[in-house]
């Protein structure tokens, strides 16, 4: 899969807010994609970007690849240089070197992203990072750890998943769940409470003035859901100022938002807007949960153990992912990001 | 609306079928985008186009636009010229040209409008007539008329909506229903009946060796609609010796099938193949209905009432479909339909 990276994306360095990267599960590629990334030379010109995770793994990936990095052991985000040379690294010891088996899933290497999922998770709380993103993790050595729960997941209500590429931004309102159970969630009052939620975050995220629309359940957005809930919903959140359109067919919506008439989609189910997205816009896109009080970025693609440490991983998803989350942070909003 | 018109498509003069057009709703933009059409020339390149409406509202449409195309009226497909200056039109007097109102609807056209398409209909059975094209109708006018049942519509079992654009080529197993009523309809014989019925019609319309996926109906195609009854129908289906895969993701399956990999998809509901493809392929879809025993061809918008007349009209919809039905009633496939 190879994602398009488009014009260049710069902030100016008053600008550039400390970015959290967790490395990924120590075992797959997470590693080599995140000193590609950084070997780019692109993620200075947009954020502070701080690893936490294994400092042997980073060693590890520069020697297999390569690459004329240096990697340094900070102890907080504040000690990062801004040097693209040395990857700065928060390695609070959760991972014994000795235990990186390249290819496989372990208990230890799972427990060890579970604990830097947390900690990163706690310095952007603390206003430390101003964003963080997850190279890629393994569900199975979570698992193993008893610590799948450190990966954040959908939430109706609380935390939701977003997907963007270019000009397609979509958030969505329920998740991983069986379709034929998503009408009972469409719910008048938790529409409203999204579309400020996604009103708030936009606004966060440096687009002054928001333009939401809101996908209908059924076809041409015809049924109950959309007169009953949806419609009443979107008119709640209209009489509080938010500048929401809606519901709209969901077979015209996202060319709708694709073509620049508004910056983000509200859809209903997952494969309404996962369908949108990769169809139409290949690989390119990156992935986030609005909930969190920090743009919290992941990657869509998995840990990819057949190709582990051969130097041929595509890192060009990990790398729009940080300057995503990078954009995002500085209130740079979408501007420039594919 | 710009629908893209890609390589000329040219089929030999031998191979060409004659395709019934029927002009549409005689107040709208149908007959000037049927004119136009038919000037462009490309139609006699792929078939031999035959009219079915009213001569005095084509002559109407040649006098608006300028065109150097002569109408004459023909008792029956066989009389039809190959002459791509004549437009050739079996007149059956359904529509007394004194009862045309640009820009209105009236149950006099709507009536009009039912009976061309029946007739088109009992051509296309007889084998007078390889393939229709149903120009812009409206429903109103049909309605009007008590005539509304003439349009044909997905019956799941009988008639089912296809929809292409290039690649991307999409089944629906059912169609303008609440989506919660999808689940309860999703059943194995059902996805077998259709298999059968698809890879029949892609055969006949000069796929050799059709290859079909399945999406499935839940998030990951992991659900018991998937499990249960999806899977079990593509098995039954593989049994008999048809090639399809299935269930596969719904989010990934229309980029799949948009890659080449397979010739056509089953999508579950309307908005799983319409989100795919209108979001991925903009306008320049053809509709049509498989189950009839010949390709039924239908252009995806409407009347147009508002610029009817002022030539202002884009013809390409309409164009593409009746390139798609001369060349699947032909036996040459998607070959150069873009």
């Amino acid at each position: 899969m190879n994602a398009q990276i488009h014009e260049p994306l710069v902030i100016e360095p008053a600008r550039r807010a400390p970015v959290g990267i967790v490395i990924g599960d120590a075992n797959g590629i997470g590693p080599e994609v995140v000193a590609k990334s950084w070997a780019s030379g692109r993620l200075h010109q947009v954020c502070r970007p701080i690893l936490i995770g294994s400092a042997a793994a980073m060693e590890r990936a520069v020697a297999a690849l390569g690459l004329d990095l240096r990697v340094r052991a900070i102890a907080a985000p504040d000690m990062a240089q801004a040097d693209p040379q040395v990857m700065d690294i928060i390695d609070s010891g959760a991972l014994d070197p000795a235990a990186i088996t390249p290819g496989r899933d372990t208990a230890a290497s799972g427990r060890a992203v579970g604990t830097w999922l947390a900690q990163a998770d706690q310095l952007a709380r603390a206003g430390a990072l101003g964003a963080t993103v997850m190279a890629p993790v393994s569900a199975v050595a979570l698992e193993m750890a008893g610590m799948l729960d450190r990966i954040v997941t959908a939430k109706p209500g609380e935390t939701y998943l977003v997907l963007f590429s270019g000009a397609l931004r979509i958030t969505h309102l329920t998740d991983h769940m069986p379709l034929r159970e998503v009408s009972a969630m469409i719910d008048k009052d938790l529409i409203a409470l999204t579309l400020r939620k996604m009103d708030a975050a936009l606004r966060q995220w440096g687009i002054a003035a928001p333009r939401i629309v809101v996908a209908g359940f059924n076809p041409h957005a015809k049924g109950t859901e959309d007169s009953e809930e949806i419609a009443p919903g979107v008119a709640a959140a209209r009489r509080e100022g938010i500048d929401v359109t809606g519901p709209v067919s969901p077979d015209s919506v996202f060319r709708h938002c694709l073509e620049g008439h508004y910056d983000m989609v509200l859809a209903m189910y997952h494969d309404q807007g996962h369908i949108a997205i990769k169809t139409a816009c290949f690989s390119g896109n990156v992935a986030l949960f609005l909930g969190p009080p920090y743009p919290q970025v992941t990657v869509a693609h998995g840990t990819a153990y057949d190709i582990v440490g051969r130097g041929v991983a595509d890192h060009s998803m990990v790398l729009n992912a940080i300057l995503a989350a990078g954009s995002l942070a500085a209130g740079n909003a979408f501007a420039n990001l594919h």
